[in-house]
């Protein structure tokens, strides 16, 4: 499968996500600001993926700064306050900006090559661990399965949707791999079609049994007993185990008890943000209109309707069967759960993969 | 708003609804293989409208024996072959066939010409009568409508789905000139789209406040208490209360118990089949995976990924507040309730728009 981003020293190079499943193609980014416009535009999309463009942003901030003798903490300023505008509901954005300006916290008065060759470093960790990452949730989140899981997945959150293997797709890839699934349904999630586009292209890629359906068919299948589980990926997970996640998510959570089926949400532990108390709290992207309006620039709908497009809903934690994130399963009580898989320590050079 | 269909005397005349809202253009059918065809493809749907197209084309069949001298008891049993054939589940097709037949019988050696004069009458009370029934069923279900409705409808149980005014959207539109409706919001209804295509259409242009969503988003908007009641049409409606209609409606149903939202349903008469015992015994129609696979031509989904397309979902009675139809309004204990209303009497003359 194609690398969803890679940094060769001067630029990165995204894998337009938007062209998915028609083309494959890269758009390169060379500066900060092109980064959050790739973020913004959703050539890049996906929580975790978000987080680590947004940190080689900032590591191409020092490197233009180096290049153009610019003043490197003005640039890195400048960078992190135009990246951290670039989409306001996924959380790993902002912690991956946090562990960028750690860094260049800790190299007072250094040079802006010093400077770049740090930052550059510290985004390839943050890559190479979310990897890792999600093997090991992958890990954790298959011992869960049922033999012969039907699971239903919403949105991507997929190799696509983080430096690779994925969060939910990951624990259906690991799932896979102890021939514990099935079949995966893939709900092709409106309005961006992330479902149709991309989940279903990374799970033909790796020739596991897929059904796409509309998002309207999953009730439905669920009645039929077509679907045993549900992993979805986060966006991001408050303190009180509240998920926000695509649009759809909260409904498919309220069905999945309807129909005693296990809910399950896979995110690492950067997905986290556990200073804030409930899903209520947190700012909802809503989108541009045309995302629903129109589709592959075709109008479907009459000129004179109002639309709403928001990106993200909240699913409570009482209708979540588990979190499994990168050091183990969260379940009620789930606030302190929460802060105890934060507290572990997490080793990526364990990668299951490797061990 | 142009009609949905028009019999002329000789062809039947059917808003082209896949066409909508870019153009209006109309289809011209002259045989029962035409209509069958126009409705196999969606040109005409909506389960009211289907059942009068239908009735039609078993017209046509008597014109076409007449021109060529055809023999017409022949014609009439193709015609009933190839129409029953075009699409399963909605009831009101049966219905309609059923009148035509009743109205043929009562004829025994008739001429062609009689048959076809007494057949197109037939006919045009089918049509005539629908309308009737949908502005009475606008004004039973209004009744129930909260002061300053925020309801949400799915698909299009609109003008668009009936010989005119609706069910679902008749009720919408009563209660809309009766100042109750504060904003409608129509779900765009993948795979076809007939909500952002068909019934956002209609709303606009009746000028009542509409926002379009994907199917997804219901569920985050009623959380949020931006939607107080559900209102949608049916395709058939079984002894037992159970709820025939276009997928996604099972979902909603279970979305709107779980925030204590109304969920009513509109529909005729001619929509039940009280001789079904239950929901799971109905033939749900799967259709082509292309509708899913692609976007007005444009491909969204990979090669080599299955598809599921069922087109209706089993909404149980235990999730629906009440049933509506030109003769009243039915709640629990169902079956008995259904009954009672068949049995009381409906003068179309009393159209609540003349009394």
């Amino acid at each position: 499968m194609p690398e969803t981003l890679t940094f060769d020293g001067d630029a990165l190079h995204l894998l337009d996500q938007r062209a998915l499943p028609v083309d494959v193609r890269y758009e390169v980014c060379r500066t900060p600001e092109e980064t959050a416009r790739a973020i913004k535009s959703l050539v890049v999309r996906g929580a975790p993926a978000i987080g680590v463009a947004a940190a080689y942003g900032v590591a191409l901030a020092a490197r233009r700064a180096m290049e153009s003798g610019a003043a490197i903490d003005l640039a890195l300023t400048d960078a992190h306050r135009i990246l951290a505008a670039s989409r306001p509901t996924a959380v790993n954005l902002f912690w991956a900006l946090d562990q960028m300006r750690r860094v260049q916290r800790s190299l007072p008065g250094a040079s802006s090559e010093t400077l770049f060759d740090a930052l550059a470093a510290e985004a390839r960790k943050l890559q190479s661990d979310d990897v890792a990452s999600c093997r090991s949730m992958g890990e954790f989140g298959a011992s869960l399965f049922p033999a012969g899981a039907r699971v239903l997945t919403h949105c991507n959150a997929g190799a696509l949707a983080t430096a690779g293997y994925g969060t939910a797709l990951g624990v259906i890839r690991s799932a896979h791999r102890q021939g514990k699934i099935d079949r995966v349904f893939a709900d092709e999630t409106r309005p961006v079609l992330q479902g149709a586009r991309l989940t279903a292209w990374e799970l033909v890629n790796d020739q596991i049994p897929t059904t796409l359906i509309t998002d309207s068919m999953a009730g439905f299948l669920m009645s039929r007993g077509e679907i045993n589980c549900v992993v979805v990926g986060a966006d991001r997970i408050v303190a009180n185990g509240d998920v926000i996640n695509k649009i759809g998510t909260y409904s498919l959570a309220v069905l999945a008890r309807e129909h005693r089926i296990p809910f399950y949400v896979a995110a690492p532990r950067s997905t986290f943000d556990l200073a804030t108390p409930t899903g209520k709290d947190v700012t909802i992207e809503e989108r541009d209109p045309m995302e629903v309006l129109e589709f592959g620039g075709i109008r479907v709908a009459p000129v004179g309707v109002d639309v709403r497009n928001p990106a993200f809903d909240v699913t409570p934690f009482a209708l979540v069967t588990a979190i499994i994130c990168e050091t183990g399963v969260a379940q009620a009580p789930i606030a302190e759960a929460l802060i105890r898989l934060v507290a572990l320590p997490f080793d990526p050079a364990l990668d299951p993969a490797v061990r």
